[in-house]
């Protein structure tokens, strides 16, 4: 039996690292390494400091793939994703079928947690499901973005028995969100919370979390969004990519 | 100057905690260990196996501190809470105080994140607030029980591009939780999943994530629920408490 382990890194800061995923590095033969985009050379830059630094028990590899990127523009979002996750479930099937043999262990390594927009999962679950590789499986829960952003920004998800919703830019945008008085925003390319003022909301904003990089602005939303913007595209200019992630809150009474 | 860090250490497994929180750690002149209730010993147990595995570095010293328990029974929810914080925040203040020197630094050991459904945060800054202690202070993220419960049942948290409510078993109970698609519940001492059957879910239930006493229950949630309802009654008289999370989620169309 081939295993493989879809390992959390953590969001951003190299100390994310849980000694679980320290210990599941250590059972690996094989390191897949996945990125794709503008931001591709400084995360898979961490994902090798993170194997040279910790995974010294063993001799493995690295086996980097290029990975499809979604089409973006005028199309279905859900469709696109759906579309780009059979173009990478082709790939992830070549590489457990040629790349790892009987016996060995590959690991994924996913940003932030596994559970949370991240696509990983779901595609070895599909490859399974299709019979097109067989492999068992486990997953090492991160520090997600989410949690880095409270973090460094020293305040709580949730108010005192609250809710808390994590949901994406698009559905913001498109008032697809449900209203509990706290919403985390992810994938935002489009500076959705703009839409959001006049509502009576902090926000608490955060970009490269974790990282050297790493920006913070909270305040009313009425009176930073300006500035969030205005930081966040000559960040997004000046790296050539952004992560940014946000957490909306109804303030307490 | 103090310096107060809020080390969360991963919510069950020891091997949850960071590079980051054992870097933490080893900052720590003094380790608060603040836990209560039928679930103390096992908690505390954990925090003192954590500091003598990884507090290596320097010399330190635990100071246990009973903490009050909030009102239960036929009380307003928020209002007992609030109460019982109150509580808590005389106990910090004088443990802050008398316990640790200018100069030093104390550490708060949070279960799972600092920021989920966890008081020590909204304590601190309501103490530096009030001007009766003064400190620096800071947060370290640790993995959620809702991460050990998506990471043990290898599911995703969301579907794809949609959102997640984290969310209380008494909001759930009281229709007060929105309709995302995927929700979480925690804090549930009541089985509120029970109200929801008919409603065409999945269930994923966790008890004793990340522990030797792990539970773990998925499925239709009209076919399960009885089951949890079994097994959640057996281990809790078994144990003399529980800890469970679950996620409900409507089923991929
Ligand atoms: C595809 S999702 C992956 C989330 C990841 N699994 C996690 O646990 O954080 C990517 C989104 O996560 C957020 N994100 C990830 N890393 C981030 C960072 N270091 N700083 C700010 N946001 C980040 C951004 O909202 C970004 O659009
Ligand atoms: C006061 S909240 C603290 C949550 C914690 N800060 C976290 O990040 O998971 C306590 C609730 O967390 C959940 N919980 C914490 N640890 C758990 C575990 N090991 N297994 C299952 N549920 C857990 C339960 O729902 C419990 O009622």
């Amino acid at each position: 039996m081939k295993t493989l382990l879809i390992i959390g890194i953590g969001a951003g800061n190299p100390d994310f690292i849980t000694i679980q995923a320290i210990k599941a590095l250590n059972r690996s033969d094989v390191v897949f390494l996945m990125d794709k985009g503008p931001s591709k050379d400084s995360l898979i830059d961490l994902r090798r400091e993170l194997c040279q630094r910790y995974l010294t028990e063993r001799p493995y590899r690295f086996v980097e793939a290029q990975t499809p990127e979604r089409q973006r523009g005028d199309v279905d979002y859900q469709a696109s994703v759906q579309a780009l996750n059979q173009d990478k479930q082709q790939v992830f099937e070549r590489l457990i079928n040629e790349e790892l043999a009987e016996g060995q262990t590959g690991a994924f390594l996913a940003w932030g947690d596994p559970s949370l927009y991240d696509s990983t999962l779901r595609i070895l679950q599909q490859i399974l499901a299709s019979g097109a590789a067989q492999f068992e499986y486990q997953v090492i829960p991160g520090i997600t973005s989410v949690q880095a952003l409270a973090a460094q920004h020293k305040v709580a998800l949730n108010r005192i028995g609250r809710s808390v919703e994590i949901t994406t830019g698009r559905r913001l945008a498109a008032g697809q969100a449900g209203d509990a008085d706290s919403r985390v925003v992810m994938l935002d390319a489009e500076d959705s919370y703009r839409q959001l003022r006049n509502q009576d909301l902090d926000i608490y904003w955060g970009a490269y979390l974790g990282t050297a990089d790493e920006i913070l602005i909270a305040g009313r939303l009425d009176e930073v969004a300006d500035d969030i913007q205005r930081v966040r595209r000559q960040a997004r200019e000046a790296h050539g990519w952004i992560m940014d992630t946000y957490l909306l809150r109804k303030p307490e009474p």
